[in-house]
């Protein structure tokens, strides 16, 4: 299936802001459209038609012939634009291949990812003279209601719709699945002086052919700056993943996220910050071991939060990869051993006690566990080991990286070291066991 | 597909030696027709029809309705079983169902797992008036050519086949794939008072109508004790799987496959002899620990050897599990700690060095690392980490754990184990970033 962006307009509102073209506006590193294609391009979709109006050379110098994304991107060229977005969008007639069915957006909107999937899924199902209409039903959660565009639904077929309806229970996302029909109603509505796409829509509403996918995720039109902000809003929260461990959700995610947005403008890479969060295991590492738990407990929290921020950049920016995934889980594994190294250090030799060795090697030993067993449950069981799920009243014990390395920050703040190097002993091993117990159990 | 199974010969030339009838007869822990039901349940087949005729009662007893083994099977009995297995294959017509392809096989041969798949595929490839007969074309090989039905195949169709041919290249395996031709072929030539199922396959050989597959794994007819021995040497030369490290290659198979042929026949379960091996390498610690050194480096070769043992026994008597794939990875790894454990206080009891410990320490976390980098390898890339592909030059270096085992007890026997604890410190990591590295060249 073929993409057509519309990026014609003129984009008043946001441009004082910015000073470019408004789908040219970046927002956490990437220019909105830009995001566009990408996310699309995770939908598997690689041919991509934009249609310009007022800027038309920004856009080809920005994103070219979309060879640097592993895309194809074409232009069409609107010189009446100003009319109104529906002249625009029947641009594509030129290029429209008989019984095409072709995905229309905004390109300055943004999209979360499960929204653009769950909507393509749905695209197959609907017929060649329908036009398919992502619609928000969730009124109270729809930013800046006033300026979107209602629709009036009767079950899932829009009736109407209109900027300024009074009676809807929905708004227009600014995104569709096209067919032939919908540049017939664009034909027929422009020669009538009807030159908003919303026009269009409508003559195909008063047919019955306008379908409606209601969305469960997050979009907004980044119309003005208190948009713009909504996105970044949207596009941040969207990071944190589903399985997401306590401590990571609780605590690290309020701050991997704040230096996520900071870092997104630059051009540091996921495995670049990998390796910082390593180097900030190395530091807390040699703090315990200079005897300075306290710096040292601050540096591994320190780490589990950068360990969240490699992650969010790889997402945000589409920058994710099978080598910084391995990288990362390797990595993770050498920071854990460093810090419990410097720890056992600092316990020996301020007490030469053979038990700082004994604890030590367990807590060496037990570090990796964790991961190995779920590596394993994944490839044995082909589906991921979900502690919320298959750890049962283990779940609460915080096992987990994230939550290691929290007991390791207390251990370091609270100066407890032997007893913080115990509990990571007993607590891995254990959970290891409980775990192999609990699969036998359940095979 | 249903599946046939020709059981209704007398057997005499092994009835000597075991006592009971041929397909009955036990072979490493399972019965010949025991193992067949077991393999083709492996194949996806659920439903089994046995023809009896010599013998009745010995199979109903043993076998049953199939529930123990998660299947279901019927018999049917031939009383005319003296005049040929023809009559004893026809007698499958008062079951057969309009237009089913089932799959017909010597109940007393030993197949492959592999042959018996690959056969099964080729089945939906043969029209409905065909036969499709597995042959092997390898005549060197086969075991016992005197006695085996020879044919004589054009291009892969069967132009004629008889036990007497002079004329022939290839030999036919007692494995069928029939459809009701065959039904009919077999009433033609009982009419005609041929008896034999290779008359019938000759006729419809005569039309062009048995189409070969040749096969490339490995099967045998067992018939008389040499027989016997040879289905043992097959069975358990199967066991070994493709990819198996160097030291398991050369050397742990020669000794576990002897044991797994000693423990074939006992109740063991491999789950039983995972955690036998992991109490040969707590043993191995010991010795370790306690100066003995020569003991533990044997104890941990035993360990290596006794952890194919499972897998092998798993895979003799179809008892592989989930649990079990889990359960070894994770002792393997408790396993290896321990070792590692008690060379390190050998050597820091004997000298106090902190060098011990450091080294120690590195090795502790070295040995997970190979394991913990596959298991990431598999699940990022969907397809496992092969060290013969993957690895380079690294290959070449035994730091899967039957190499490390193996250095392990090169260090004991020769009493080094200061520098063998060096060499797996920096032979496990330097594989770790090494594979990292290799990664990243191929992404």
């Amino acid at each position: 299936m073929r993409a057509v962006l519309l990026a014609a307009g003129e984009g008043k509102r946001l441009r004082p802001y910015f000073n470019r073209p408004k789908p040219l506006v970046r927002l956490l590193g990437l220019a909105l459209i830009e995001r566009n294609i990408l996310t699309l391009r995770e939908c598997g979709i690689n041919d991509f038609i934009i249609i310009t109006g007022c800027y038309s050379t920004e856009f080809r110098d920005y994103l070219g012939n979309g060879e640097k994304f592993g895309v194809s991107i074409n232009y069409l060229h609107n010189p009446d634009w100003e009319k109104g977005n529906g002249v625009s969008a029947y641009t594509f007639h030129k290029d429209y291949r008989q019984d095409e069915k072709f995905i229309l957006l905004m390109a300055d909107h943004l999209f979360e990812l499960d929204l653009l999937k769950a909507f393509l899924t749905e695209a197959k199902k609907i017929k060649q003279d329908e036009l398919l209409l992502a619609a928000d039903s969730r009124l109270e959660e729809v930013f800046d209601l006033d300026e979107c565009t209602k629709v009036k639904a009767w079950e899932n077929y829009a009736v109407k719709l209109g900027k300024g309806l009074d009676d809807f229970n929905a708004v227009d996302c600014g995104l569709f699945i096209g067919t032939g029909s919908l540049l017939e109603a664009l034909a027929n509505s422009i020669a009538r002086g009807a030159y908003a796409l919303t026009d269009a829509v409508n003559l195909l509403a008063e047919h019955g052919k306008v379908k409606l996918h209601f969305i469960e995720h997050s979009w907004v039109d980044v119309d003005d700056y208190p948009g713009y902000k909504q996105a970044e809003r949207i596009l941040l929260k969207s990071l944190v993943p589903a399985k997401d461990g306590f401590i990571s959700r609780v605590i690290n995610r309020r701050f991997s996220l704040r230096i996520t947005r900071l870092l997104a403008a630059t051009a540091i890479t996921p495995n670049q910050v990998t390796f910082l969060s390593f180097l900030t295991t190395a530091a807390a590492a040699v703090s315990f071991a200079m005897a300075k738990p306290f710096i040292g407990g601050v540096l591994a929290q320190l780490a589990s939060i950068l360990d969240g921020v490699d992650g969010e950049i790889a997402r945000l920016k589409f920058l994710k990869s099978s080598f910084g995934e391995i990288f990362d889980s390797i990595l993770d594994r050498y920071g854990d051993y460093l810090i419990v190294v410097g720890m056992v250090y600092s316990w020996y030799c301020a007490t030469g006690h053979t038990m700082a060795l004994l604890v030590g090697a367990a807590a060496l030993t037990g570090m990796p566990m964790s991961m190995l067993f779920k590596e394993k449950f994944r490839n044995v069981f082909g589906q991921p080991f979900i502690p919320e799920i298959h750890d049962g009243i283990l779940r609460y014990f915080p096992a987990n990286r994230d939550g290691r390395l929290f007991i390791i920050m207390l251990g370091g703040i609270l100066n407890l070291l032997p007893a913080t190097l115990i509990l990571l002993a007993v607590g891995t091993h254990l959970q290891a066991l409980i775990r192999l117990y609990n699969v036998r159990k359940a095979t």
